[in-house]
């Protein structure tokens, strides 16, 4: 019987990221010691920023080291509190849980989660961090006015689903990349007017011009790559590209990306590529989780989540993700 | 004895254009119609942009095709004139001279000038397109702040020379790029407060750290090419890059241009890439002319010009300022 199943970097992967990256130890509940929370972990999230946070270059901030424990959001409860914001019992949500059982908060990093608006695992995505980033780099780095085409790579995922689902509602023009059939239709139904399948595609530059017959006026860019350079080459006078994330790189993220570079193309085009970080508008996080809510109590955001199952599954689920192999915001459940 | 010697281009060039691209041939000196101006060429400016109107490829504007005459910014006297704006003696300039020694202008284009401010030639360069260009791209696209580090790449040029000094008057921290240790010293005359010799330097991305020790806030790109990578492995937080030319494309223009992307970097550091082009600002034509005028009265704009004589030396004079072996604004003066 395992007490606290804790999963640690063991090596910085070299190309895609491997499951026998990791290793899985079992390590004692903690103790909570100054401000802290102990909470039993409910939901794990794997995401595409995890890639760079466990490369030896430095990204945002430093990354992890063989032998650090992994860290990422999750939503748990609480088990015990040094904090008089806290009580047992308390659904909380953080950045800052362990990839592990039982996990140690500082209590400063949670957030008390309300679960009678909708399941708390949707602080993970279409009310947290992937949400609010399609939210802003849509709404804010994007600056679409009405009608114009906005084209969005990876556009089922976690940030994708919510993103077109806005764009709609915002009268804009959505348009799909993602990576099945399956994907695509559904991203139909969400309100996409069309999409690409980019691995089935012969050219996915002309592909994206026949959805695009007015070009790209905004293009929401979640993975770099050829996707990238199509919506470069169908890109309208003042088009704006914002780099929300680039897991189609995630299987060469330590070397030089060697590619096409479009700066005649953003000249000419009088072009605006602008890079996105959600913490730089944080001071509108309520806004934004409220016109979140609001729009989904209204019925107007569909998500789809895909949910692997135990502590023992989450480098399965985060290799499986950046392979571009789940459907759906990806989380993992524990018992 | 030639009447109206013209420059023809004869063959789009295959990389970097050569001499032979073009023809001399002799013409008649034409008669004016409608509202036309008949105007004896006195300078003709030679400018980056025109190896993209040879190019075959659709750039800004369709390009010219074999047999097109040349065309291009340029000073005359008035020798005929249709319009009641313009009568014979005015000077005038206009972006619509032909490479010849008598054009004919539309009224609309030309513009009288005044040469009790400044030489006449001054408006094909700091009181004129390369000096706007400067003052829009530097001022608003770049939008610098007070002791912000302002990078320029052809920092001689007809473009760099007037961007460094306008850094310098609006308090900013400017570094050259250029491609001699003569340019570089200018540089510093200028204004500038160090610079980097691209064509010496063992490590262009090295010595862009050392010059910018406190990274690069702002790019002036006017070339592309490894100064451009250079800048944006120095680049910071909310960094801007304006793409204001791509010279060093010159040779290979209609090829993709294969090197590093820095899509992670620019997301990482929240950059912003943003295309240029100088008729986007219009509207404010009068006042950057007021303003670099006034700078210039007020003796705070050194420029230098490289002087080709004679019709016949347009080509030469066009090509070696694509190999940047001009020092200053490149010019064409006739008899």
């Amino acid at each position: 019987m395992k007490e606290n199943p804790t999963w640690f970097l063991k090596s910085h992967p070299s190309g895609m990221p491997q499951t026998d990256n990791w290793d899985l130890r079992d390590m004692p509940i903690p103790d909570i010691e100054g401000d802290q929370l102990l909470v039993r972990t409910q939901w794990l999230s794997v995401d595409p920023y995890m890639r760079g946070r466990i490369s030896p270059a430095k990204n945002y901030a430093a990354g992890l080291a063989p032998g650090d424990m992994m860290r990422g959001g999750g939503v748990g409860e609480v088990v015990s509190s040094n904090s008089p914001h806290f009580a047992p019992g308390d659904i909380v949500t953080s950045d800052h849980f362990g990839w592990q059982s039982y996990t140690v908060l500082p209590a400063q990093s949670a957030t008390r989660v309300d679960d009678t608006d909708a399941p708390v695992q949707s602080c993970l995505s279409y009310l947290g961090m992937p949400g609010m980033t399609a939210y802003f780099s849509l709404l804010r780095s994007g600056a679409p006015k009405k009608g114009e085409t906005v084209l969005i790579s990876a556009a089922s995922g976690a940030v994708g689903q919510i993103a077109g689902q806005i764009a709609r509602i915002k009268g804009l023009d959505p348009v799909a990349i993602a990576g099945t059939d399956e994907k695509i239709a559904w991203c139909r139904e969400l309100g996409y007017r069309t999409g690409i399948n980019h691995r089935t595609t012969q050219d996915i530059v002309a592909d994206v011009a026949e959805a695009c017959p007015d070009g790209v006026d905004v293009f929401l860019d979640n993975t770099a790559g050829p996707a990238h350079d199509a919506a470069m080459l169908n890109l309208n006078v003042n088009g704006r590209v914002v780099v929300v994330g680039t897991i189609a790189l995630a299987d060469r993220f330590d070397e030089p990306d060697i590619g096409m570079r479009h700066l005649r193309q953003i000249m000419i085009k009088r072009a605006c590529i602008q890079g996105f970080l959600l913490d730089d508008f944080e001071a509108d996080y309520t806004t934004a989780k409220a016109d979140l809510l609001s729009w989904y109590r209204q019925g107007l955001l569909k998500t789809r989540e895909d949910v692997s199952e135990g502590i023992e599954t989450v480098p399965e689920a985060f290799t499986r993700m950046l392979r571009g192999e789940n459907f759906g915001k990806q989380l993992v459940r524990l018992d």
